[in-house]
């Protein structure tokens, strides 16, 4: 065990620090870990200020290091600077170095608005909403004249010219009339992708702002599923698109036409060749230029924009999912990015103070957070992306990560412990635990294409379950669902075939949660590693309240003996109890693949 | 060797690309190394788009691979994925890996417009014009009531309340007798640290901006020792405090009277207790609020404000060196920085297109730089306190880097390494080859005092000479003076005692610098590194004009071989030339300490 620091409560009991604040840091130091002093380096105002740090007390055979840091900044770095015999060392969030390193690892105190509270307790559980369910009310529409009219059962084209055009017709009031499901499943959060009028399955590509798409139900059927989800005590998020709309949207169509209107200033047009900017290229994806005070009228700050409209009853979402807000804002030397997340999150915040906004983001995101703007990202490139690597399947390709050329690679632990803790040592532990952590999307292969077979798709589980971040799942995942891109893992849902769901799996992903939810060391948490090899992950989630220790194996391997442990009863996975043995420590079973959890007593 | 890209016109031949242009890049992939298909990432518009390379030639035993790169953004990250057998690796600024990594390290095309051509070209001498010369005039200057009259070889007092009043007296017109020194040196940039009237020796608490402290001989003098220089062809630099006044500046006497005047919005006033801001705590350095518009316009924009005036005929200037620019314009929720950096970079621009302005920073400045605002910093943490804790004397401890508590600590190679290699790639090429790199200056202690003899400060020097960077020489250095900390290291010049200098350290400098000043390769070349143990580095400085190989040692050591080198002749150090041996490797001594270098043929 090493000297660690962590920004969760047991080491900054104060989480929520106000701006010029000073409050407390810990750090824990096993004996022999060769310190005999400890400063805190800060640099508020952008001047390195060293504090000596003294010892508040001494636990077993740990001596807890305190120092003092002011919330000098709305985001104030800190790390420290450990003596000893054998020389200097910095513990930074990227763990302890003999030499001098930058400070971009340096640990973060934010004290912009923290999130809502609920968030760090959600478990999220996303809906595609074409392909969950259908009401009965689904066979009477009308179908618009883009779409392929596509029955239950047909299979999803994956790639293609038909593939956004497949229309199954699931609609909110078939996703109300399913809510048992997520039920017994034990999440709380709904996310629904996008629900407003389009030209597509997945209706990214929004023609109106003004109301739900009626192929969905419309706003009444909204108001209905809201009312539904709330009534369970849960929670319900939407999806918006900030970066771009459909060319169908009427902002759009009026800015086409009309050179000199208002709506034109919204979009990027040349206005020599009448070109204009959109998403990655595809035309009927026009970029949303947020230099225009127009585009934020419209978009966030108007009494009944978008934005806005939707937080209140009565439809009353949680706070958004911000579709593509890597792109939002960016484009040449425009860099709004910065200025509209924190626009939105004070709208958001103007009509639901407990609203979430979250950001899309597919590759690096750790610059775009800390910023009084999204409250977290999709953690693909910190969570999903290493954990497919190491978790996935044999000697067959396995689909490309969002789009990286080649098939995912096999790694091993190492190598995924360093992407993790490359990622989340660039953002404040606020940040990170507030992100969504997830195994697969609607944009991505399926977990279980990715991992192979049931057993590794638990361990692959029982790691969104058990690590820091808000799980999110993807809506079929748990029934075993299978897809190798995002576009062929929009797999309707199978009601009517309970013979093809995977009991077993459903029933892991139930215990998990369950688990999670009840285990306040998993959302409220530290992390600290215990043990790693190729093929083997162990680490502790540690708060006042009590501490689990998680193993985590894709292939069996030596037994794995930790020192220094109390006895710990199995709470997942159905391994024994551990027991410290004569010498004091404690072995970990080496069958694999497995997942097991322990609640230290 | 390994595959390999940095920003230099080897592999990045269009070093000034403008926005929106697309360039070519090139990485060299020498056999064996495993690649056999080659892509680039970039992220315009915060989108991950990958490219595939293709061979553009075959050089000996290298594959060169070319790519195109949009500068779609003002900044664009860019990496390479290396596919092989062995599976798939990224290669970016800080090197090769094979697990997925964040964009901080990502290449950098940098579209902002470039720094002044001169600046790769310069050696820069900084003076602190109380310590350097007196010219006749000085005798019969009356003493301001603050100063403690001190005759030259008055011991300087390096800690104390008498350090910042003891006067020594050096002015401009001393300076201007002494270039000579400066040309047998063969430097060709002078720095002065600040000369406007002030209450200190320092001056960097500035009484006043709207003249030359006439205790160094007024404004006429500045124009004398500017015409000298320029007579010399050489340049000449200033030194502003953008972050403080001193508290007997006009604008702070101003504000602390008139609490409604115009003055008072320039500091930080707390207008219930009439206390303000300022430099760490010291009253007698007022922080200046760089929310102001007046600030802005005084300082900056009027046509006669201080950052414009001495760039004009008769001072001309050719740029600033910004005092405590890390903490300009920040404090507590105001951060202006980067918008401070980019209105005095545009502001000096306007007055002198070739102007340079460089950042001071004495912890991590990776953040300030290419925002279109400051060329350069001062790479104290990427440059001076790596080499100092790798070449620092034995065992007695060492003065501490810029305020670190404990000495400076000994580290071996492959820790200063890891050091240097974590600053540089965050930052683009460019910024990092228009950085100073420093042994030391008036605000730390002297190299020689840091590594003790002469031998290892000409170990020091040599890196200075021949690493990227625009070496910064503090005058007296190269004398062999000493001084353990900033204050202490202000030693007046001992030009009337010419036995007491070290004659073999000025030849070493001398020839080091004709060596960098007459290499093209050495102030333009890529950097490549070919071994390291712990007392040796052995790095290439390539260009597309020629390439030469350098050899650092700390201590002796065993013989190095390396293969795939032609034969070289040695231009520094006196070893003998290197000549392929029949296994087609060539063999570096062991000696050391030593600094050797060889031009390859």
């Amino acid at each position: 065990m090493q000297p660690h620091h962590d920004g969760s409560a047991s080491y900054v009991p104060q989480q929520e620090p106000t701006l010029g604040e000073t409050v407390d840091v810990f750090v824990r130091v096993p004996a022999g870990a060769d310190v005999q002093q400890v400063h805190v380096r800060t640099t508020g105002d952008g001047e390195p200020r060293f504090r000596e740090a003294s010892v508040d007390r001494v636990d077993g055979r740990e001596v807890w290091w305190r120092a003092e840091v002011e919330a000098r900044n709305p985001v104030s770095n800190y790390r420290f600077l450990l003596s000893g015999r054998r020389g200097p060392r910095w513990l930074t969030a990227a763990g302890l170095v003999d030499h001098d390193v930058p400070d971009q690892c340096d640990f973060k105190l934010v004290s912009h608005a923290p999130p809502p509270s609920w968030a760090r307790d959600a478990v999220i559980y996303q809906v595609f909403p074409d392909r969950f369910a259908r009401s009965p009310a689904a066979e009477a529409r009308q179908l618009p004249d883009w779409a392929i009219p596509c029955d239950w059962d047909t299979p999803v084209i994956g790639c293609g010219p038909e593939t956004p055009r497949q229309l199954y017709g699931g609609d909110l009031d078939g996703i109300a009339e399913r809510l048992d499901h997520l039920d017994r499943l034990g999440v709380n959060t709904l996310y629904l992708t996008p629900i407003f009028p389009a030209r597509s399955n997945h209706r990214y590509d929004a023609a109106s702002f003004d109301r739900v798409d009626p192929l969905l139900g419309g706003d009444a059927a909204l108001a209905r599923l809201a009312d539904a989800v709330r009534a369970r005590g849960w929670r319900l998020l939407g999806d918006i698109t900030s970066n771009h709309t459909g060319d169908a949207h009427d902002w759009f169509t009026a800015a086409s036409s009309q050179v000199h209107g208002p709506e034109r200033g919204l979009y990027y047009f040349d206005e020599i060749t009448g070109d204009y900017e959109s998403w990655n290229g595809v035309t009927s994806l026009p970029k949303l230029n947020w230099g225009s005070a127009e585009l934020r009228r419209r978009f966030a700050t108007d009494e009944d924009a978008v934005l806005r409209r939707l937080l209140r009853p009565p439809y009353g979402l949680d706070g958004w999912r911000v579709d593509v807000a890597n792109m939002t804002g960016r484009r040449g030397a425009d860099a709004y990015t910065h200025e509209v997340a924190a626009l939105l999150r004070a709208v958001v915040a103007r009509d639901r103070p407990d609203g979430l906004l979250m950001a899309e983001h597919g590759h690096d995101h750790t610059g775009d957070l800390d910023r009084d703007g999204w409250h977290g990202t999709m953690n693909y490139v910190g969570f999903t992306d290493p954990v497919w690597s190491w978790l996935r399947h044999g000697d067959q390709p396995v689909p490309n990560f969002l789009g990286t050329p080649g098939g995912v690679p096999r790694r091993d632990a190492d190598a995924v412990l360093a992407t993790m803790d490359a990622y989340r040592s660039l953002v404040s532990w606020r940040s990170y635990v507030h992100s969504w952590q997830l195994l697969g999307s609607h944009d991505s292969a399926r977990i279980r294409t990715v991992v192979g077979d049931a057993a590794r798709q638990e361990v692959a589980a029982g790691l969104l379950a058990t690590m820091p971040g808000i799980p999110m799942i993807f809506a079929g995942d748990e029934l075993g669902l299978t897809g190798t891109n995002g576009e062929s893992s929009r797999t309707p849902m199978p009601w009517h075939r309970p013979q093809t769901w995977d009991g077993g799996t459903f029933a892991a992903y139930r215990a998990l949660i369950a688990l999670r939810r009840g285990e306040p060391a998993l959302r409220h948490g530290g992390l600290r590693r215990l043990h790693h090899d190729r093929d083997t992950l162990v680490f502790l989630r540690e708060a006042p309240t009590g501490a689990v220790l998680v193993l985590a194996r894709r292939a069996p391997g030596g037994p794995v003996r930790l020192a220094g442990l109390p006895a710990a009863e199995n709470v997942y996975g159905g391994a024994p109890a551990l027991r410290p043995g004569p010498d004091g420590s404690v072995t970990l079973p080496g069958d694999g693949p497995t997942f097991q959890v322990w609640r230290l007593c």
